[in-house]
């Protein structure tokens, strides 16, 4: 049963495939729809910029009405729950919720919660699940290489803070994808949900005849108050470039990063800027039509998984 | 005439009737219309998620254009006055205002001093009031039980602060209703304009035979800094519970609250919880339909009252 | 070639009179478009409403989807570039961008850098342009005065930090218009790129025979930090009246200001209420008839310049 997107565990197979496959007809025109009965609500209690305007104009796209709750000016300041106010939207008429927040298993939680019938989608959650990420950069890698069973893909940089790695190894992992991670020791993880990968401390090793490259940013803004990033080594040790891209990954390898990138960091200025970074475009582009492929099938009986 | 919704006082009781009767319309799917060469603007200079949401799926429901003002962002910051603005949102074409500010009497100042006709409904002023939110109470309180004539209703809570207690004592008293209000030294108030209320300051006596109990939040906001509540005395003293709802309000008694609803203060975690309380719900949802309804009566020439 | 709208320089006299001439028509209820596939999205980093909810307003009119990036919880905040952002939007299928900022050159600096295509519209930048209030002016003065060639516009008040001035000057110019400016030293200015102005500091000679006569706010928001601005003396030297209008300027010469007013400082309170300045208000209608003009044009294909 799918009547929420919560997390990638708990999404079978044949429910990725028909959200990859609805996706790719909404992307060449095949399938048109327009709800305009139904209602999504965004509530983004974190800083976004693509996951949200994404959901919206997916949302919008389908012809949906879209409310957008600020967090900051809301009930919450008068002491009300995520649940109970989560129960008024739902009252009022909002069929789904977009949430995005810093509390690792808040959506999950959430779903268990409510009172009335709504839709359930995670957008982001601490550092655990971000599984609309995970299904888009699925959609990529099929795009462009038809499946990703026994294919090396590397995710590369700050596993250890990213919810995007966590998504995307539970989710390549069901495929049966060979996932590769490298992270220097203080960004390095192994909390996977008992999902394979094959650990690295050097690049060029994880690089080493790869079809999928996946970079990540560092995201600051989980990093502990105290933890001082050793900047200098971080770079030298672990900065995608060009250079390093052709000689040890796969010719033609795909490159991938879920943005923002921080060119400089954790990907260099030249290789951000190179005809290859284009990629990491395509992914913001397919991202629309996952988030409507999801909030299609979630929101309209006929079309349910 | 009805161009603006700014209070109770000023609604004759057949405008009251028929937008009830509009509303009840929506609800059961008799009237649907489509309305997008209207438009209508949000401004909430006051912390609101029902109210605003509310107005804005409503608009939304009836297929207008909608606008939020963001009143941290604005031309405020630049000195214009609240009158030149909204002159300046009707004459780009905005048809209806949607306000909620901390100002008592703001809205109804602001309808006499505007320039260009645009229907200002009022979201909440102060404590002053909260026209729609009666509307709404009223509207679930006719569902319920037909009429309110004869009617005991009583409200608990914090009366000082509340615009909702001003506005529901309004409008039942024009509907026949025995209006009583409950609430310690501290929380109570007599400037109903006029309206006959009975006052308790016991719980069990103004719970007494009840055939509606509406409970009010704490307004903390617009407590006085130097106010120190005695959150335990109000607790024991005022706090509705299940078990003093069933012994004192008649059986069946309709539980209310206009939310946010702060579950171990002014009701109990487990009448809050329990299936009675979801009443308090359905006002959420007529509370879209009442919306509507008023949306409509003014901005429709038509269906003008 | 009429891609993005940066500036005034740029724009040749037949773009200008082709979006005077669709704003016309969609003002006089000729044209009427829907064009729900164009996404637009409003980037506003520094305050804003008329601007704002203008060309949304006017986006809306045309059947667009809208999206408002939130500049302080945006990706900016994670170290992302405006340029990296906007080809984020564009991959996402955002068709237009309309950006202000308080850097002066910034969406001109943007449309060169971006990779993917999506039109700019400049809503503002630093004290350098504002193209959509230029225009706009000049669509309200040929409303009134069918031609500016020829014709004396006196634009008074905070030359140096406005971009209205900037931008009407220059387009008043390619029109054969006579511009003339009058400031006290502290808000004088001569950066107009070459565009031919009469500087007045005093205000009697600057009214003299005008037929429009242009107001302009003290733009606070970009004095100098140790400025102190003599109020006083700017008063009583430069504040339009109704006696210095009916004394020197010519009979019915069209009184106009940007907005937003701060009565009794560029202009006495009595003037802004008098029947007079409702001409202020016609600009603020015309604005949204000609961003829809501009919106049209740069995003429907059929009618491109």
């Amino acid at each position: 049963m799918f009547k929420n997107l919560l997390d990638i565990q708990n999404l079978d197979k044949a429910t990725v495939e028909k959200i990859v496959d609805t996706a790719k007809k909404f992307k060449s025109g095949k399938l048109s729809v327009n709800m305009p009965d139904k209602a999504v609500c965004l509530m983004f209690c974190e800083n976004s910029t693509r996951t949200k305007l994404s959901f919206e104009l997916a949302a919008k796209n389908l012809g949906m009405k879209t409310l957008n709750f600020e967090c900051s000016t809301s009930s919450f300041s008068k002491g009300e729950s995520l649940e109970a106010t989560v129960d008024n939207l739902a009252a009022m008429g909002v069929n789904a919720l977009v949430l995005r927040d810093r509390t690792n298993g808040i959506a999950a939680e959430l779903a268990k919660n409510i009172r009335y019938p709504v839709a359930i989608l995670n957008a982001g959650d601490g550092n655990h699940a971000h599984p609309t990420q995970a299904l888009l950069d699925f959609y990529t890698m099929l795009e462009k290489m038809g499946t990703v069973e026994g294919k090396k893909i590397s995710i590369i940089g700050d596993i250890a803070h990213s919810r995007v790695a966590r998504s995307n190894i539970q989710l390549l992992n069901k495929f049966g994808a060979n996932v590769h991670i490298c992270a220097p020791s203080y960004f390095a993880a192994n909390d996977f949900c008992g999902a394979k990968v094959t650990m690295h401390t050097d690049l060029e090793s994880a690089l080493s005849g790869a079809d999928v490259v996946m970079c990540l940013r560092i995201q600051r803004e989980r990093l502990e108050n105290d933890f001082k990033l050793p900047v200098d080594d971080y770079i030298s040790g672990y900065q995608l470039k060009s250079e390093n891209l052709e000689k040890f990954a796969k010719k033609g390898a795909l490159l991938m990063h879920p943005g923002p990138v921080n060119p400089g960091y954790e990907m260099s200025e030249e290789l951000f800027k190179s005809e290859r970074a284009k990629t990491i475009l395509e992914q913001v582009t397919n991202g629309v039509y996952i988030r409507m492929a999801v909030l299609y099938l979630l929101l309209s009986e006929g079309a349910a998984v």
